[in-house]
């Protein structure tokens, strides 16, 4: 995907603004006045005058493409204008921040009609109200629980509507346009540089940290200040931490090396993993791992296109999962149906295939039921069909969790399809997880993932490393 | 400083309590009862599952040492006990975090009498109550406004005492002991190994946040997961933004790089600067500002010493910076005095000497005066006397600023002193700030700050790297 050219161009915030209106519209027939929303106001640290880490609110973004602070947006429904409202130069702190954007600046860099100063929030929407503005319907403020100021009124309108909005931009955020495919593209290309970084480190790093030094270090190099998530640079048995947050143990002694970290750019997440062998050879066991959790996703993608259900995709997953389990020897004793139906390989697998990538990295509209009682399910991000458009994270993996397991190995039901002997061996592969970002077509799917998965490759890149 | 003996062990929490309980007993006298606080609480992300960044709440590490999120510490002022409470196991979420910390870890690695589970606390409050435990005088709750949970019950207790418990902590944290000093000096070394891999990468990167990705990158590498403090790297006049906070400006063309940013060491903050080449060879006109700045600094480190008040060691700042500017011209027509007298110096020098340093990089107990109607003081963060044992950053800059010099030049009182054709040559200087932390001494004061900062040695660290 050339996603510099797109890039090029401006976030596409009215097209979205279309989108939201017509679900709100969808839902309340003749919906007439304003959306109402919110940047994340700046903030500082609780006892301390430095700032909190700043993250733009995501339903201000949608309809802006505007990372400033203590920023407000309107956009009237009935003439389809959106205004932005920014911050006003505060001449004591040019002296320690320099000069803030200018309305000019805003209006060229944001796909907005109009571009005015905070100060004037409050008489603008006393412009935009019922009794300044003739309206086919009853004049309504859209807006979203919680996320109003206090200094800001909404006298002169006929009503306020709290319930429609946030579903509606939620909603509307499964579909992704080619821009926001783009931007999605390019933190992939920057992770996927982060770890190929990473890789070529392995070998001469001795602490798990000095690999998350590397990858933070590209992505802010690369300009990617952000990541999407606290990343998991995990060695040997920690693999099998599903969120392994430490980063701080020696890579001694130890096989594998699972690495999920992925760059956001804009607003945008990517979100990826890969395993591979610290010493730059899988052994013997890491390798038989790492095919099945490889022809598990491999499987998987191949299966999506628009309208699959995300359940199925899941059911397959473990169905590869457990075809190579039984190749391999750690399952024993009754065939697929049989041990899926058991569930016994959610000792293996214990958490979802996938969920949905955008602005947030488990992004919205997924509907995941986390109160399933089949297990099995409990932890699928995503229930029910995935339409074109969206982006999945593909995302199996294969773990050795003795806390996991162990349960697992004692209840007779499961025990009598685990080869306890062979799975000893397997203790110290820890845990294989491999993560691309999918894009889900009409026809198919496009992946948007380019860090390397080939086993063969990765071991390459491992070994071609100085020392 | 021999940091990493000192380190090996515990943080002196003990130490802390009971300097804490003195102040508090100096003010209340007979004070009895339990100090209670609360460390952070984690927290997601409004809108997201994902954790907002964590920061340990101050207070609580004082007296504990102890990073945890969701604990509580309660330290009896009359029998000197410390509790710590920490979280309990939670099954469901071991599968993706670990095993947390258990108590017996936590008794071994903090230097507190006795560890529990968080969900003892409201029974150990009530077993600590006066209805419980016999007192000398009525028992008290000493806690801090607004970090109290709502499940805690101060039940039993005689009263509670919201007023003293911050102060005194704030107060106490003023003279560091040997250990803070070693976490400081330690996050120093952090500090001055990031600028100094900065310093080989500037001749070949090309835009700031290569830089920035270079500094970050190191300190994780190091075990620094946390800056002290949003970094500034500024290029060209960008110097001149004493917060700049973009870095993302291409270097090309420009002269000089300001390197403002520091590790943070278990919560112990390092903050310091260089400025320096970008292409390794300083200008004629960078160097002369260069040389004023260090002399500034140097003078000002020779003049500490317990209890010499901090507005004169900054009026020193300004005297020898008022000398090294009429040497090179951009001063003229006045003696110091005169010119010290008249403030025109506020323009090249706008921001105070330096501030305590400890927790906060910002750390508390200098009674600054944001308010001062004399600009020369307005943002001076320490008024007063300094302690032997307290930190200071001494941080003398003079910048090239149009936004803060052009009203000197347009008011006659103190355009008579500037000579703008002589300044004329100096815009592209940008600004210049040498930034170290110094202990405060009987005798006189020791440098934590090991990063380079002879201008010649800086040139060679610079043109030294391969390009």
């Amino acid at each position: 995907m050339d996603y510099d050219t797109i890039l090029k161009g401006k976030y596409p915030a009215k097209q979205h603004a279309r989108r939201v209106v017509d679900y709100i519209r969808n839902k309340v027939p003749g919906a007439s006045g304003v959306i109402y929303l919110e940047s994340r106001m700046s903030k500082l640290i609780e006892d301390s005058d430095e700032p909190e880490p700043f993250r733009q609110r995501r339903y201000f973004f949608y309809l802006t493409g505007c990372k400033l602070a203590d920023s407000y947006v309107i956009h009237d429904l009935d003439t389809a204008r959106t205004t932005l409202f920014i911050p006003p130069i505060d001449p004591d702190s040019v002296m320690w921040a320099g000069l803030p954007m200018s309305p000019d600046e805003a209006l060229a860099k944001y796909d907005v009609d109009e571009v005015k100063f905070t100060t004037d929030l409050n008489a603008e929407l006393a412009h935009l109200s019922s009794s300044a503005v003739p309206r086919p319907n009853p004049a309504t403020v859209f807006a979203i629980p919680g996320q109003v100021s206090e200094q800001v009124t909404f006298l002169g309108f006929d009503s306020t509507n709290f319930s429609v909005l946030k579903e509606a931009i939620e909603t509307c955020r499964v579909v992704k346009d080619e821009y926001e495919l783009a931007l999605i593209a390019k933190a992939n290309a920057i992770t996927a540089e982060g770890h190929h970084a990473v890789m070529k480190h392995v070998r001469t790093a001795s602490n798990e940290r000095e690999l998350e030094g590397v990858f933070t270090g590209h992505c802010i190099s690369s300009g990617a200040k952000e990541q999407a998530y606290p990343g998991i640079f995990a060695a040997g048995r920690s693999c099998a931490t599903l969120h392994y947050v430490h980063n701080d143990a020696p890579l001694e002694g130890k096989l594998n090396l699972l690495l999920d970290a992925g760059a956001e750019w804009d607003c945008y997440a990517s979100d990826v993993t890969r395993t591979f062998p610290i010493n730059g050879r899988f052994t013997p066991e890491s390798r038989a791992i790492y095919d099945i959790v490889l022809r598990m996703q491999e499987e998987c993608i191949k299966a999506l296109k628009a309208g699959v259900v995300w359940d199925d995709i899941h059911l397959l997953a473990h169905r590869v999962a457990i075809e190579g389990l039984l190749k391999i020897g750690i399952l024993r004793g009754g065939d697929v149906d049989a041990i899926l139906e058991r569930r016994t390989s959610v000792a293996f697998l214990p958490h979802g295939l996938g969920h949905y990538l955008g602005m947030d990295t488990h992004d919205t509209g997924g509907n995941p039921n986390y109160a399933d009682k089949d297990l099995m399910f409990r932890y699928l991000r995503i229930r029910g069909k995935v339409p074109a458009g969206s982006v999945v994270t593909v995302e199996p993996g294969i773990y050795f969790s003795r806390f996991i397991i162990e349960p697992y190995l004692k209840d007779p039901k499961h025990a009598e399809f685990i080869d306890a002997e062979v799975l000893e061996k397997y203790w110290d592969v820890g845990g294989v997880r491999i993560e691309d970002n999918v894009v889900v077509t009409e026809d198919g799917h496009i992946n948007l993932t380019t860090t390397v998965k080939d086993p063969e490759e990765m071991e390459r890149i491992i070994q071609s490393a100085s020392s």
